[in-house]
């Protein structure tokens, strides 16, 4: 098989480290990796299943060579360098929002929609967190039941915000069982003019607010499911929370379907969905926890249940790895999936 | 004013102490405060604002000579002994679910529903803590614009679990800190088969499983809510979930109104709703959070916006004080309405 030159985009962050370890987990055929970073992080070296690795600055030089950029960076760096790289031949799976709701980017989860790519596109985007959890389990029941509705509350892990947010989350929570005032400096996000604290706490906000009264990631949750499904008026609305848990997401979800439901076969396309671990055994208290699912790709689903209100709706409750499924891994899927395609065999 | 009598039933839980709290703090007209629990904490003194006093244990002769006896224990106690109270004379509020689906017995919040209640009434239910907190905000928009349907999935604190799930929330945490296992004896409730970990965790199980793969806890907001809003039919749906937070509960709610919401009538509506504070500047960041409602009477409510999918219906974000107006406070605001009532004036 043909081996690629890779750089992940932002390799020192929490997710462009994991996607060095969902290459070497997936066995990806790598020829060269690169680890590209911002200036401050230049010349740092770093322990990876790809020997040490010595991460250079993010230029447009440093672009230069590449079969395959996987880019974990904001959606500022991703806008500016993400061209760049492309231009000088390479293929880019992005995970900011910079390319998402372009017409022309397939915006991709690979167990659902992988035929939005072809070797035609260059830039694939990689989406939303949330929406690529909640996706997994909504797109198998779309399809063979019909969709008419989805209401969906998040319970978001501190992962979301990146290193800062996992650091901030276990020295806030430190000082408070120290007896000390948590001094939160980093939730909803780092740049915020007003943080608020996380440690034994929820933050109603998820990014920053946009049109509505709604954030930009519910809106997120909202544009993207559209485009993905080609529903572009899919009745879908979003409430996103922070929680104070380390990765791993969970989605309250209310589906409405087609049809009256019938719950064996609710749980019959579930079992069979790819990507997907039906954990429902309330006897035996087992229904995903974040914990659950954390360092595992699958999307974890339970309470599975009739609405009480709607006849053609099931409420359940999934969870998946923040930044596996969420953002690593799915990333990496697509490179798979490219590779599958034929993408560099020309 | 006629000074009572007055018995805290179970006074040494989690609910129990801020029962005594409130009396004091609200200045409920008590002439003798009686502390009562079981035979194990039975001859313990505790410093109360009404004096140093000793816990007695509950039999139905420590129930004699009481005008009021204000229960915070669990449904099993209740049943036997709340009606050994009231055979004696006591009008009896109870936090407990033994009675609150009883026909014949009210089931009140105050602010919502006052007139349920009348002087042949001896014994009161408190409702169930996330229900209460639902009512306050849902009731006066129910009242002004109809109610078609709700959709409610919660964020509920370890306070609900009582003083063990306070303390298992703060050893599990310490223990994951320090690097160890964290080791869950707890919830979803102590007595489990099977116990799973809440630090920095998510359970989505709140009280036992029921029927239709509901809990008990998510049948009691459906059951309740219909009950106090007098609309046995309401189509109303839950999700219950235990986060890792001390003592405030959070609701992410779903309201489907007769008409087209009017977001300035329902701001309108919230903003002069007794016991509401709305807390919604999302540029200032401001919104509630569990810390916020610490100790409030008030239920906060934030991120209020017309949904994405249906222009009936509003979704909001509402929190509140789990101990206080989720259970304790509310029990002495009903004592507060009887007494004004004339219940012990003849």
């Amino acid at each position: 098989m043909k081996r690629l030159r890779v750089a992940v985009v932002g390799a020192t962050g929490a997710v462009g480290r994991e996607m060095t370890q969902v290459l070497a987990k997936r066995s990806f055929p790598v020829k060269k990796l690169r680890l590209l970073a911002s200036k401050r992080s230049a010349g740092k070296t770093m322990d990876t299943p790809f020997g040490k690795l010595v991460v250079e600055e993010l230029t447009e030089e440093a672009l230069a060579g590449l079969d395959l950029a996987l880019f974990a960076a904001g959606s500022g760096v991703a806008g500016t360098m993400a061209p760049l790289a492309l231009a000088q031949g390479a293929v880019v799976v992005d995970n900011s929002s910079a390319f998402r709701m372009d017409p022309s980017v397939p915006l991709v989860v690979p167990e659902v929609n992988p035929d939005a790519m072809t070797t035609a596109d260059r830039l694939i985007a990689n989406p939303n967190c949330s929406t690529i959890l909640l996706l997994v389990v909504l797109a198998p029941l779309a399809r063979a039941l019909g969709l008419r509705r989805v209401i969906v509350s998040t319970y978001q892990a501190v992962s979301g915000v990146g290193q800062k947010g996992l650091d901030a989350l276990r020295r806030e929570t430190e000082r408070v069982l120290a007896g000390e005032k948590p001094m939160p400096s980093t939730l909803p996000f780092p740049s915020a003019a007003r943080h608020r604290t996380i440690a034994f706490n929820l933050v109603p906000q998820v990014d920053r607010f946009a049109e509505d009264g709604y954030t930009k990631e519910e809106w997120k949750m909202v544009d993207e499911t559209r485009k993905i499904l080609a529903m572009p008026d899919l009745p879908i609305t979003a409430t996103t929370v922070r929680v104070p848990v380390f990765r791993s997401h969970a989605e309250s979800v209310y589906i409405e379907t087609e049809t009256q439901v019938d719950l064996a076969l609710v749980r019959e396309i579930l079992g069979g969905a790819q990507g997907v671990e039906v954990v429902d055994n309330p006897d035996a208290f087992e229904y995903p926890t974040p914990l659950d699912s954390t360092d595992r790709g699958e999307i974890l689903v339970g309470r599975i249940r009739r609405d009480l209100g709607e006849p053609r709706a099931v409420n359940l409750w999934l969870v998946g790895d923040q930044l596996l499924k969420g953002a690593a891994l799915n990333a990496v899927q697509i490179a798979e999936k490219a590779l599958a395609g034929g993408w560099w065999s020309q």
